[in-house]
């Protein structure tokens, strides 16, 4: 497994390097990352993880200095893993002028759920992803079903933008409890990761009854919200979505996603489930 | 030469192709566009020349419904210059949703010179071009300078969007009476189109004296729009601004470039020398 840092080297690695698939992350790995780079290893000849803390896709005030940058420990992980390149610019070999000034901008849905409370946040994934598939070149690209929102606007842009890039999405990696894995986890204190379960146990909760029948999505939303809110948590949103293009869903529809984000004390989690309805 | 109007037979195509340079048109060809095929031919093992009128690009009035279409001429010529493929697609092949959600935005050069009177304009290249690029996926793309803005658009995406494609740049194509070529000139009448050449002496007068180490570029500037004016244009703008960046040129730089654009009539045309003072 090779670490390398710049651009140059990762374009001339790549011109012999075959069929490959990209997992683009910002570190701090954990099994989720795992999952997805076991399942890009079922797609080409050679497995790229890249590892880049994306300056343009944090907001003022979140957590773009206190990432965790782990460099070394997510080497560790990745070796046994049958990656062949880990990626992992520094800032200024992806910023080169600090600022960035073509960016990819996503339509509307970027300033909806996540992005209502992010502003920027997917223009600035769309945009180091672009940079990312032009570095990388990949024929293959996974992205986990967590970031669900991500996912689509990923799908969206390689679509619309005519990139030749199989996007394979990967299923949410879970403690036993149920909680989704997650970098920010480990923001948690004892007795936050303790109640944080309940947010997947939420997520279930509506998912069994929409299974059931029900398709009053508000209603179903607002009891949500309003338990969620009572256990201490602080609600962006919990939200019944087409599953597809992320639209707000209506009765009727046959592939809908839960999607949900909510704050405990200082830290933000976001969970989503898919609900097949055919 | 084939022509190929589909993305997937392009790709296909693509995987054997070698080294590709393309040549990104609207049709209707002459001599400019021709001077860009040679020059790609130069530089890889097959030449790719897109045809395709990019309605995105078009501002509200502007001239995209009467825009020449002459696809078989364009072929006609092609012919002979050693062009692999013509890649003409419809438009419903690069906008299936008729609506285009992704855009690439450019910064703030996009709302200056040509920009400030084509709002839009740019983005909807820069799009474009994105997308011709992940298509054609071209090692070296050709752009004429009698779109100076645009080359400095497309030179500033590829770096920070880290498109792995050479970018060179090719001199205009003229008349020999100087004036530029350009698809536009056919909406000329005969009138017009003898007085056009102004536009081009005027320019060649302007890199004279600046050549000659006038540094006072407002009043060049100013005097030059006031001639133009007083012959019967319509001047949209001249300015002196630096060659790379198109910042605003100062006294004291050394390559700068005068661009200017005005309209005789109802067609707008534009053109731009270099000054290289080194």
């Amino acid at each position: 497994m090779q670490i390398i840092h710049t651009v140059a080297e990762l374009r001339q690695w790549r011109k012999h390097a075959g069929k490959v698939a990209f997992v683009p992350t910002m570190g701090n790995l954990h099994q989720g990352h795992l999952a997805l780079v076991r399942a890009a290893r079922q797609h080409a000849d050679a497995v790229v993880v890249s590892i880049f803390v994306n300056r343009l896709q944090f907001g003022q005030g979140e957590d773009f200095d206190r990432y965790p940058r782990t460099l070394q420990e997510d080497a560790d992980k990745l070796k046994g893993e049958g990656v062949a390149v880990v990626f992992a610019p520094d800032e200024r070999e992806l910023y080169p002028h600090v600022s960035q000034d073509y960016n990819v901008e996503p339509p509307h849905l970027q300033n909806e759920l996540c992005g209502r409370f992010r502003p920027g946040h997917f223009r600035g994934v769309a945009t180091v992803v672009t940079k990312l598939f032009n570095i990388v070149a990949p024929d293959v690209a996974c992205f986990g079903k967590k970031d669900y929102q991500q996912l689509a606007v990923i799908r969206g842009l390689v679509a619309d933008l005519n990139f030749n890039i199989d996007i394979v999405p990967v299923d949410t990696g879970r403690a036993e409890d149920g909680l989704a894995l997650s970098s920010r986890n480990a923001y948690l204190t004892p007795a936050e990761r303790a109640q944080a379960p309940q947010m997947y146990a939420m997520l279930s909760q509506m998912a069994a009854q929409i299974r059931g029948g029900r398709q009053d999505y508000a209603n179903l939303e607002a009891v949500a919200v309003a338990n969620m809110q009572q256990q201490g948590w602080q609600v962006d949103y919990i939200e019944v979505r087409h599953a597809d293009t992320l639209a707000v869903a209506h009765a009727g529809d046959k592939q809908v996603v839960i999607v949900a984000a909510a704050r405990l004390g200082k830290t933000r989690l976001i969970d989503n489930i898919e609900v097949n309805l055919d």
